[in-house]
């Protein structure tokens, strides 16, 4: 199949769905949505988040030095839709939205209450982009319901129902089929 | 829901599932799997996947100071869980996988033919994180199959038909169910 050249375009995907929780220069909680954020290390466990300058979140990273990130289920994607586009300068995104707010245990940082795993990471590095800051945070604690741990301790994505966004067509998605197991169902893929 | 302390884990999901594309010190085409990978920057478009040392692929990178990220389709997730568990330097891994290199046409590593969708990145920015570094790339070129394209002239997911991983369970997943589209659904989600 021919390849068409698309020019310079950041089309990666799928992305996950992210709220990330700080608490505001007024001492409200604050939560928004980011799709640009990953893994970016294992041992010191990182991951990063990408914001613009102009967002109450980036400010409040910079201020205090730290920030969660809740993983809603599909059952809250339209919460996560509202939280990417309102600003917590004009709303209290948690009161709209019926989210409860819980400070973190590690950090001063709220996570979503109603979200099954958290992550609480301590800022590290903050590396300027561009339009972005890459806001790099060291999980120093990981949060899940109860309910949702399998028989390792570990959340169980089919009781966490994770979401992930295209974000060139603008789409989300649940899981679908599970394909197989990581390294492992490659074993036998020589040809 | 009370949430249980599971320590300082990086439990980020879903991850995207992204071949990675370099020349070895040989010359050879070479790939391997990254799940730790996303965007990081719009303007300038960027992404970044993260590689630990010992690996062929972050020594081509460095010296080479560009790869490419090819996106695999649903289709070739075995060949896709090869190329994260076998070296570069022990096989090549086109050639055992029956794949197809393509040189890029901005940056000097190869590409997978066979992916619907790839992604020709300059190195900018090499971020030390510890057990990994983050190779942050500027995408100067984007190209897809022509028969993937949507009216809007980007990949349609429906197509390309991308999968992820889920890190800590380790399994790998298509895309389930649409939810709805991004910056839309939430429009009304005030409680």
């Amino acid at each position: 199949m021919k390849k068409r050249a698309l020019g310079p375009q950041g089309l990666l995907y799928p992305t996950p769905v992210l709220l990330v929780g700080t608490y505001g220069p007024d001492g409200k909680a604050n939560i928004m949505t980011a799709a640009w954020g990953g893994i970016c290390c294992s041992r010191p466990p990182c991951i990063y988040v990408s914001l613009r300058p102009a967002t109450l979140t980036h400010g409040s990273i910079v201020a205090g030095g730290c920030y969660t990130v809740s993983i809603p289920p599909e059952g809250l994607i339209r919460e996560a839709d509202y939280a990417g586009l309102a600003s917590g300068r004009d709303v209290d995104k948690f009161q709209e939205l019926g989210l409860t707010a819980v400070r973190g245990t590690r950090v001063n940082a709220p996570f979503v209450e109603e979200c099954p795993v958290v992550l609480e990471c301590r800022l590290v590095q903050k590396v300027e982009l561009g339009s972005h800051t890459q806001f790099v945070g060291e999980v120093v604690e990981a949060l899940a319901d109860e309910d949702v741990l399998d028989a390792n301790g570990l959340p169980d994505e089919h009781l966490t129902r994770p979401t992930v966004s295209i974000p060139a067509t603008r789409h989300y998605y649940g899981l679908g089929e599970c394909l197989g197991d990581c390294f492992s169902i490659g074993r036998r893929a020589e040809s």
